[in-house]
């Protein structure tokens, strides 16, 4: 069976780059246009050339080998030709394959904003249409407010695609500019809009501020639209367009789409999808969304105890299509929600191996969960995790113990007048029966109890020298004066493996130095460090 | 016109619950209970009574007075009778009005995972229907894997519906358990379940695993269902339910809902939606989604150009409802000149009263905008806004200043063998030229300072006898070692007015000090404190 081709339009330069938040500088917008077009998209807008020194020199060259890199513009002006047209100009000089002019549709606008007659605005959008083919480029208008303008008056709505269309527009984009048309009326406009002009000419511009954007596109597309325009991680105005990285997989992998659709993008490019969506909020230096659809951390996540058996058993039942398709992956979280089954899971991918018969591991279970009720947190913190069950399991050797720990901030004037806070940290512990004291000053009194408790471990320090602290989360559980505090460390050693450590107090300074403990014992049991003399001494039965 | 009655269920207790580094307290839970019943939803699911100790604790007492709270449990176990099947036991041994029991819908399920046979399962199903009404409780039956049931066997998954309404369920629900499911298959397969029962029984569960989780909300109410189950900014398990945030906007203003449906949200209720939803990432401690529908910070939010100026002279061309409908509000994110718009509209929202001409204006706006690249965040920190203000515009009397402290945590051994952290803070601050030196013990050091700090505050000790502090909360604005601490702590009179201050610095002490400082002296400025003699010498010109 053939599939009909369905074009996909990525507007992450132009409508995107008017989030709140984002500024998009000309090495990333070179760097974007290259991503999108490994990705398969069929057309990059890059921007407004003329409108600001960036999209000026970004569309200087050619940014794309194999989608349509394409200028937006807007409609000529009233009251001079085409040629007269500085802006429309500019547009047409930049090194697109495409130009994208946005045009008024709904009648209300023509006549305030624009101060000029319907029959005129038909006339712009005809004469802009014009001058761009005439210059070879593969042109489309976009017609901006069309659903409310439709819903204003239908016949002029429709007459603005027809313009286009006529005129020889290769696309008439019909955009939902305010984001507010519900899914309902997309399909029962578009459908009439199909009537009129060519479904293979229309495409649709949705944006999600009722949380519909993903939803409206595919309505559009079944009421007969071929093109689709939408943005990386649903960037753009207010609440973003229509999310692209939503909209491929199921384009791709639902046979309502994927059996009577073809759209440019391969397996392969599928199965990068989610590297590619965290890479690209890397760029934009913000948190990953973890919950995205398909390409979220935790979009293949379980916690519930009685799914989570079931996946094991046959990942289809709880997996609306397979994690990997998209490049991601499963995770089942221990939790208080879970199970025996998750717990062995997350035994099995930490590498602890355990036997489900074994009456340490209901032990275990029962201690995770009175542990999570005190604040601890497993899910994210794997290390913590695999200490804890190895210590049930009677697998963890005593390395050291600590006697004391004091920790010192101090804000006073230093000899020249200047205010300073000054951090400073005394650790003893004990290795072999001999006690080593050490101290550090720090940045603040979490770095200063770090550095000291690192200095010197005895015959363990050979195995801990390449360990640092990357990232350290505080969040306190109860508001108020009786607060706990639950403090996340992660560690790296040299060779790029990353862990997570978890602890719990209501003092902070307690709940940091359990986690920093934690990471040290950690990184000395993956180094095999050999167990200490007391450790010795009482497995031997001393 | 009479409307139909559309009922509200919130899971964020429950399938919410599922979310990945979500981790509820009891305190949490009754928080969000309150908050659920303020806001008029109809059910409260508040957790699974019996399956672990918060959630049987949270059920050991009602929890809400409006909405009816309810318990989730599973249908009963093959091989025994609803009455000595101690799950279901404890289910309706709960604190709650209503129940809501998940079924298997799906034969393969049925078979594969219950090993039992087909009717069996529907037995099941009218028993413990049977047991929970006798036991008073309004009750539903939460049908998992749905659709994909219907899929796969149609006349099954509908004979579940019915056993359950025909058993007395006042409720059957049909699940989207995977979220894998489009617009146009829940559009057709609930318009066949409301032909088997009758549509004001039935209820969808969506979930956003494409991005569709409240457009077949929508759809579902659309063909037929009159419940609507989903959870507060969208949280539940992998990428979350259906999001009551947006979909109650929807539901209340968008006409071909609301001119057909009622809700048992009031106006009242919608207008502190936003406010309410950003309270609890709040209580999360997780970043709000500034671009969700309706409830963003940039829900609103217009960059420069062509939409700004036109907002201006007519919001609802690029609104697509009133911003304050959901106690939102504009944002027009223009150049310099519109940021001292903002800075003026958020003096005059805190009480400082400020003129466009001052340069002082100006000198604050660029103080503003180099604070928040630092770390700063007023938006959450009014009462360290206001005093930024008042001191750029020369009105905070120097009540005291600080001239050092020393906060130490020790752990040790204390005198009969046991392990104890303690900590303890000395603050020096200086009053009417006179040095105080004041000592406390606190649960950590940030207690400690706070304790220390205002225990004499010479003659501006009665103004603040009555401060106490209520929330704490840290974030770490980079990761590693050269990570930035931002502290917001909140406090309150015995007046029940509270105000939120911030500090931030690389040591986490610090940043703590700086918001406990802000805090008393904002207190001072209210409570009408005089001001301190050297402040008044100043002001003398001496």
């Amino acid at each position: 069976m053939t599939r009909e081709r369905l074009y996909l339009f990525d507007t992450t330069l132009r409508d995107g780059a008017q989030t709140a938040g984002v500024d998009f500088t000309l090495q990333d917008k070179i760097l974007v246009a290259r991503l999108l077009d490994g990705l398969g998209v069929d057309y990059v807008e890059g921007g407004f050339p003329g409108a600001n020194p960036t999209d000026t020199e970004f569309f200087s060259a050619p940014r794309t080998a194999r989608a349509r890199f394409t200028a937006f513009g807007m409609t000529k002006r009233a009251g001079r030709s085409a040629s007269n047209d500085p802006g429309l100009q500019g547009v047409l000089r930049a090194e697109a394959q495409a130009c994208c002019f946005v045009a008024k549709s709904w009648d209300f606008h023509v006549v305030e904003a624009l101060g000029i007659s319907l029959e005129e605005n038909l006339g712009q959008i005809r004469e802009t249409v014009e001058a761009s083919v005439a210059a070879g480029r593969e042109t489309m208008i976009d017609c901006e407010h069309f659903f409310d303008g439709f819903k204003a008056n239908p016949s002029y709505a429709l007459a603005c695609l027809e313009a286009a269309i006529d005129a020889g527009a290769r696309w008439a984009v019909m955009c939902d500019t305010n984001g507010g048309t519900t899914v309902e009326e997309v399909a029962a406009i578009v459908a009439r809009a199909a009537g009129v002009v060519p479904g293979e000419r229309l495409g649709i511009h949705a944006h999600d501020d009722m949380g519909l954007g993903v939803a409206n596109s595919l309505a559009a597309v079944r009421a007969g639209a071929r093109q689709i325009q939408g943005t990386l991680n649903g960037l753009g105005e207010r609440c973003g367009n229509a999310n692209l990285t939503t909209l491929i997989p199921t384009l791709k992998l639902k046979p309502e789409f994927a059996e009577r659709f073809e759209i440019a993008v391969s397996d392969e490019a599928l199965a990068s999808l989610s590297q590619l969506s965290r890479s690209f909020d890397e760029l934009l230096n913000r948190p990953a969304n973890r919950y995205a659809p398909y390409v979220g951390v935790n979009a293949f996540a379980t916690k519930a105890g009685i799914h989570a058996s079931a996946i094991l058993k046959n990942p289809r039942t709880y997996e609306h299509v397979p994690p990997e398709s998209v490049g991601n992956r499963r995770r089942l979280l221990v939790s208080d929600q879970g199970g025996k089954s998750n717990l062995l899971a997350e035994l099995a991918r930490v590498g602890v191996e355990a036997d489900r018969g074994d009456p340490r591991v209901d032990v275990l279970l029962a201690l995770v969960k009175e542990r999570e009720a005190q604040g601890y947190a497993y899910e994210g913190a794997d290390a913590s995790f695999a200490l804890l069950a190895r210590r049930a399991l009677g697998r963890v050797p005593d390395y050291f113990s600590v006697e004391s720990f004091r920790v010192m901030v101090e804000r006073r004037h230093n000899a020249v007048g200047e205010l300073v806070t000054v951090s400073e940290a005394v650790v003893k512990v004990v290795v072999d029966g001999e006690p080593l004291i050490t101290a550090a000053e720090g940045i603040g009194p979490v770095n200063a109890l770090d550095l000291a408790l690192r200095k010197d471990l005895g015959r363990y320090q050979p195995f801990i020298t390449d360990l640092k602290l990357t990232d350290y989360k505080v969040r306190i559980l109860n508001g108020g004066t009786e607060a706990i505090t639950r403090v996340l460390i992660e560690s790296t050693d040299g060779k790029g493996e990353s862990w997570t450590t978890v602890g719990v107090s209501p003092n902070i300074i307690d709940a940091s130095f359990e986690a920093l403990v934690d990471s040290v014992t950690y990184k000395l049991l993956r180094a095999g460090a050999p167990a200490g003399a007391s450790s010795l001494a009482e497995a031997c039965g001393a």
